[in-house]
């Protein structure tokens, strides 16, 4: 199969030749006997310019109903031309009306947020929507390619699941035929049978918070990369991570440098993600919470503030690891130390890597080695007031040849907003879906 | 990052190296002074070879220890060896036992179908199962392909929407703070408002449907890729449809050999997949099943004897278009005629395209050209007795610079059934729902 259409990205393949584009009315103006046509086909833009002779007259007359947004097949000559955007122009001969649009809603002038909200099927055609969103496409494409290249398996896990992973308070619950069940916020432990089954899988798929905050780094539906990995340890965990955040930044800089100049992004910022970033455990990172001003007493979860200040000290994205057990969820090993002896006498550590990024992007990572003495795992699961029985498959996986293994979540929208410098999650993803937001 | 661990399937790159395999006993057997240990790792299976004096004493006192699916690590060098499943073995030195299993649920012997359903998560262990969810993988991989070299942008669409796409009877639905949300049964829809921001789009997702059908091709949550392409014909549509199968069987022989070895998957049932495939409309396809001895009356949808007619009839998969207007929902474009003439008067057919898989296994792809004006597409709203305010936004791609546009599902766990010939969806995908299975 191949596209016998022209589309905007390919013009330098028909340099010369006569093409008929496809495409939507971007704006016009006139200028004396010189009409010009900005367009989009979607996959770029470009100017269409009708000189009197070279043009048929009919076009002349049509030029002066389009409007914008409205579609049009403009036929003509591909020209180089290095004062175009994309390098190239065209020269028209003949346009065809396809539809005339109405007055359309979204215009150069500023509109309010829950205006462009409303409006997303159409806000979505702007240049700024249009190029994260292609930055968006990239980042999924990395992904896959550095998981593929690595010989991971892709292992979807269920939407639909009987249990929740990390607590109930948060969950969409839908009827299920006799029973209930609720929208998966984690696809890890499934995940992690994949691994004991396929040695290296990554999860790639929707999850789903219930969260009733507003905020700008949080969506009630967003999607989550999950490597799972088994006899992978800590270090190397944190190897894979920051493997995958470069392999991704390059990617875009190499692959979406046009799409970045649109959104005014710092290409700095991206080009400074190579590993090794730094580590620190938890308590180290205490040790600079306090000398930057902004302390908390040891146990507690890093906020906004922390996280900011992590990044100012490294002005890298930086690996936190050995946190607190008291805040970590149920399955992770745990450690007597913050540098991760492991034993199960006080379980003062867990050991958790949360990969930080630089500019209040937060918390891009989490993820940490996994418990496999089932024991202790039945002990943690009785400490977060979980029902064994939910978990008896998951504790199948310590009983039939457990192994040490680690694994990670990465938030897509999370990671587009830092890649692309969008300030609000809200604009990475196609539909968002917020507290107050579930249209269109 | 890369891994310097040694796995099953980089055997080759080994050969004559000493290296450590992380992975599970699968089986074992002695033979007098000699002792086999078949291991696997998740990426494949290797003989691992005990020779009295080759290996030390400890290692031949570890392994009568070992029960199946006991997790060791192996140490020993590689050696070619043309018996051997993989073309290597490995020459054991010693052996390190990292967690005796309990004795095993899934033996050899033969399993009942709940049984297995019930320890998925250990049944996936299992060679067919690993088999099958391995071609599910590249066949992921190979759709992302096919359409990333074809310039198109994932455009993924929300799980949680307001309304339904194809009516509301078979859908779960969740609380969603103050109102009611339902799960997406299709990314259509925002699909097309996709394509007129992009060009080139597809959606991959889940999607589900509440349906109380127990049968060998339907689960409740199903993987949907859902391409949208705007100024495509319904000819360009099949043309992209076929390019796909024939691009996704062609990656399975190619780097799924193996494991659709394991499946005695027949092989000429892929190779055959290359287009063009044939095209006829569905009056065409009444008439051929009228002579085949299944009759179906003018108006009525094809259950599974004519699709498997039709299967029979070109051994090939076929495309049916031009379905009656009647059997079909409201998108689609109205035609005349059966062959396409499009015109508003009668609407008595649809610019549908379906593509049926020979073999049974049934509808494959579903797709068609979409309704571009307004108002034609306000009336089939009000025929449907859908709400009209529900889909302003959708109307708004009318409005707005319409052009023609088409696109089609293609069903993941189907296509899959079809390319590995598993019997049942319910194992091409790690964790299936139906209407009876919610756990694990």
């Amino acid at each position: 199969m191949s596209f016998n259409r022209f589309f905007i990205e390919d013009a330098a393949k028909f340099e010369g030749q006569i093409i008929t584009l496809k495409g939507w009315v971007y704006n016009k103006r006139s200028s004396g006997k010189i009409k010009f046509l900005m367009m989009r086909d979607g996959t770029g833009l470009m100017q269409c310019v009708l000189f009197k002779g070279e043009c048929d007259d009919a076009a002349f007359e049509e030029f002066e109903k389009l409007t914008q947004e409205s579609s049009v097949e403009v036929t003509g000559v591909i020209k180089k031309e290095g004062r175009s955007a994309g390098g190239f122009e065209m020269g028209v001969k003949s346009l065809k009306i396809v539809s005339v649009a109405e007055p359309y809603p979204i215009s150069p002038k500023e509109h309010g947020v829950e205006f462009l909200m409303n409006h997303r099927h159409l806000w979505i055609r702007s240049q700024r929507q249009w190029a994260a969103l292609r930055v968006r496409a990239e980042i999924i494409r990395s992904i896959q390619e550095y998981f593929d290249q690595l010989g991971f398996v892709r292992f979807d896990a269920p939407i639909l699941t009987p249990n929740s992973c990390e607590g109930t308070s948060t969950l969409f619950s839908t009827s299920y035929f006799e029973e209930k069940a609720f929208l998966t916020q984690s696809g890890q432990l499934y995940g992690e049978t994949g691994a004991m089954a396929f040695g290296k899988v990554y999860t790639f798929g929707p999850t789903f918070r219930a969260e009733k905050s507003a905020t700008r780094k949080h969506l009630t539906e967003f999607w989550m990369i999950e490597p799972e990995v088994a006899f992978m340890t800590l270090e190397e965990n944190m190897q894979l991570g920051e493997g995958l955040i470069e392999h991704i930044a390059q990617s875009c800089l190499k692959n979406r440098a046009k799409e970045l100049q649109i959104l005014e992004r710092d290409l700095s910022k991206l080009e400074i993600l190579k590993g090794p970033f730094p580590r620190i455990s938890y308590d180290e990172a205490l040790k600079i919470l306090e000398k930057r001003g902004v302390p908390i007493p040891w146990g507690e979860d890093f906020g906004a503030p922390h996280e900011a200040a992590l990044g100012e000290e490294f002005g890298k994205p930086v690996f936190v690891h050995h946190m607190p057990s008291q805040i970590k969820a149920f399955y992770f090993k745990q450690s007597d130390t913050h540098f991760g002896d492991a034993s199960t006498t006080t379980g003062k550590y867990a050991f958790g890597c949360d990969l930080i990024a630089p500019d209040g992007y937060g918390e891009i990572i989490g993820g940490g080695q996994r418990e496999e003495n089932a024991e202790v795992l039945q002990r943690r699961i009785k400490e977060h007031e979980l029902n064994q029985a939910d978990y008896e498959w998951y504790l199948d996986l310590r009983r039939y040849g457990s192994v040490p293994h680690s694994g990670f979540g990465l938030g897509l929208e999370r990671t587009v907003a830092w890649m692309t410098g969008v300030p609000h999650v809200r604009e990475t993803v196609p539909y968002p879906r917020m507290m107050n937001t579930l249209r269109p």
